[in-house]
């Protein structure tokens, strides 16, 4: 069988049961998930079998240790993977919910009505716990997934998502409704992305290559997880002690993520008080600071901050520190250099704080909170399966209700059209 | 200038304003939309010597006599149009909507609040009024948009453009809100299609050749328009009278459009009593039957209805006639034929209305209701940009808030990541 075809019988595959599992009760899903948990927990060791196929081809390939590290499946790390899949089987159902219903002159009730999107393609790379973790959600929220892993973790997944598969099946899911593209040929990714008759929406879960190859080539719409180059103002009115806290922890407490703050923003009216103390806290905790002019008449061992450096997403201990003049500046800014991610201020004064949360254009826009929190979890979703760029009707963290899309219910006695 | 480098400009200019337009108030925006009205009826001769050219054009390029009627502005569409915008000015805004907003055990709130998507791509055929109508939607969600239309409409979509981009600015909308792409070049669309990092989405409004293109070509997510493929069920729990008249409106009111009928699907312990009579009634009304071979065992005239008359959408007086043995066989029917847009139900019977209603997949379903009644207006969205059968966040008939996407707003009080 060619590579298009074999592509294609997955995707007619996969929206064929689609269709049943729209209509798949609760029940049958928490079921699912629960058997999917214990099937990879009893399968332990011949997962970590597998997965030590792919690392010692990973290895002879030379990836990176960080790379194979990612890779790596530990006991550890398939007890978590199905713990993961018990949470979501904890959560509610977001299919069913009624989101509003109003009646018309005629005396007709429309209502809309939350339902499956259908049928995700996932484009994920590395990471093998990604196979399990989006097949929960999309199940949970009724949708059949296409699943795409990267060709190094090929043995992996594909002993993951079998696993799945059958505990699905045995659960009484429609056979399926989790589909894995097992052949490590890349010609299969362009061939997924071909299949808009079949594929509802693609979810790329990986860096910037895959996400731009992924965009420039789908025929259907793409929800990306882009970089995130995000900033914190703190402004003249803020509390310092909450500042430093807050731009502490935006910096330092995992600075890899795309929550992480790249560069602060200070009021030139608290720079000379704020910014010799705050320097010196982030040298401690190893963050080389990148200054514009006035940071380093403040603090002169502060190097230069270029051009380049104000949009670059360093994931890495450098901070980028300006002094704006306000808050338009500090806005103005942001708006010419941030990627439109998770965006904050610290402040004290209620007009400065509402202005910018309705004025910044970003997916999670903060006051007084740090940038870190920009999260599926941390926001109470229950779940995340990436945290949306795009520009469409899901953006920011997204949970098992972004996972869904609605249909009108129409409920009359006769009504016809005049 | 190059094609491309025109379109970007064009793109690049139209993002521009989409960020000031974020926080344009609502005030300006009616203003502005009052104001465009106003100056269309004011140019309305102008208006018209334009128009006259584009029909000069397309009567030599052997337009047909319907394609020449769509594309003609006559004094009282011209009125039409400008009363449509100040329609539009009298609607609610959904821009700055509080969806939800929920107390996180930290203590920080966090919402989920309506903003404008962003910059919208809308390419179109023939209808000049589409300019003015798809520019009202877009502005007053606080949308830049792009806007594209059929070279045989371009002096008259040139003129309309500039018009609402004049009113625009003087009331205080950013220039470059309404951008129009006046290069009648067909490259043009192509290099649109590219603009993915300008243009949020794109809406293709016209027949099955364009959204075609547009889907297989865009970069950036597509809501399509697609064709309506509708059934109407009638139970053997049907109010007789009421199916008649639903099915009678649901096929004949306006038959060329998406959500008119196209297949009568009737439970056979009701079709010798119900057939005879409806099809005669059909029959008076000018509509071709094609039926299924009980169909014809009851009306022995029926013509035969082929295979692919079930797939068909015929959008003119013609009707496919089946029975069915219930309520399965009939959403099996509908589940393999139809085109998840608009399906109806006519029952007496609590359980099946409810089975139908939520097991039936389209973007409306509809319980004792004509599916012609699927429409924005009808549904009372006040407006409708159009009816997306793409599986996306929006479906079905889209307003002003299906316009709009949603940020995160995070209120705290120091509150960080541990």
């Amino acid at each position: 069988m060619d590579i298009k075809q074999y592509v294609t019988e997955k995707g007619k595959q996969a929206k064929a049961a689609a269709r049943g599992l729209a209509n798949v009760s609760t029940e049958i899903k928490n079921n699912a998930l629960v058997k999917m948990a214990a099937g990879l927990e009893k399968a332990a060791s011949q997962l970590i079998a597998e997965n030590k196929k792919d690392l010692k081809a990973g290895a002879e390939q030379g990836l990176s240790n960080a790379m194979l590290d990612r890779l790596e499946l530990t006991p550890e790390r398939i007890t978590a993977m199905a713990d993961g899949l018990r949470e979501v089987a904890a959560l509610p159902d977001p299919v069913g919910e009624v989101l509003k219903m109003w009646r018309r002159p005629n005396g007709m009730e429309v209502g809309k009505v939350r339902v499956p999107i259908g049928l995700i393609g996932i484009i994920y790379e590395s990471r093998p716990n990604v196979t399990a973790d989006s097949a929960a959600l999309c199940l949970k929220s009724g949708n059949a997934v296409l699943l795409r892993g990267g060709s190094e973790a090929v043995h992996s997944n594909t002993a993951i998502a079998d696993i799945l598969s059958k505990a699905g099946a045995e659960a009484g899911v429609p056979e399926g409704a989790v589909t894995f593209i097992e052949n490590p040929d890349r010609a299969c990714v362009m061939e997924m992305l071909k299949l808009s008759q079949y594929v509802d929406i693609v979810i790329p879960r990986g860096g910037e290559g895959l996400i731009r190859m992924v965009t420039e080539n789908a025929t259907m719409p793409v929800i990306k997880h882009d970089k995130g180059l995000c900033h914190t103002y703190v402004d003249n009115d803020a509390d310092l002690t909450m500042a430093k806290e807050i731009c502490m922890n935006a910096k330092v407490q995992r600075p890899g993520t795309c929550n992480a703050m790249e560069t602060m923003l200070v009021h030139k009216g608290l720079a000379p008080t704020f910014l010799p103390d705050m320097i010196a806290a982030f040298r401690k905790a190893g963050v080389e600071i990148r200054g514009c002019p006035t940071t380093r008449a403040i603090v002169s061992s502060v190097k230069e901050a270029t051009g380049a450096d104000w949009d670059t997403e360093y994931d890495d201990l450098i901070l980028n520190v300006k002094v704006v003049k306000d808050i338009d500046d500090a806005m103005e800014h942001i708006a010419a250099h941030g990627s439109q991610h998770s965006e904050a201020i610290v402040t004290k004064d209620y007009g400065k704080a509402m202005r910018f949360q309705r004025e910044v254009d970003a997916a999670a826009v903060f006051v007084n909170v740090s940038t870190r929190l920009s999260d599926g979890y941390e926001f109470g979703l229950g779940a995340e399966i990436g945290i949306s760029t795009t520009r469409i009707h899901a953006r920011g963290p997204m949970g098992l209700e972004e996972l869904t899309s609605t249909k009108f219910i129409v409920l009359g006695n006769g009504q016809i059209r005049t």
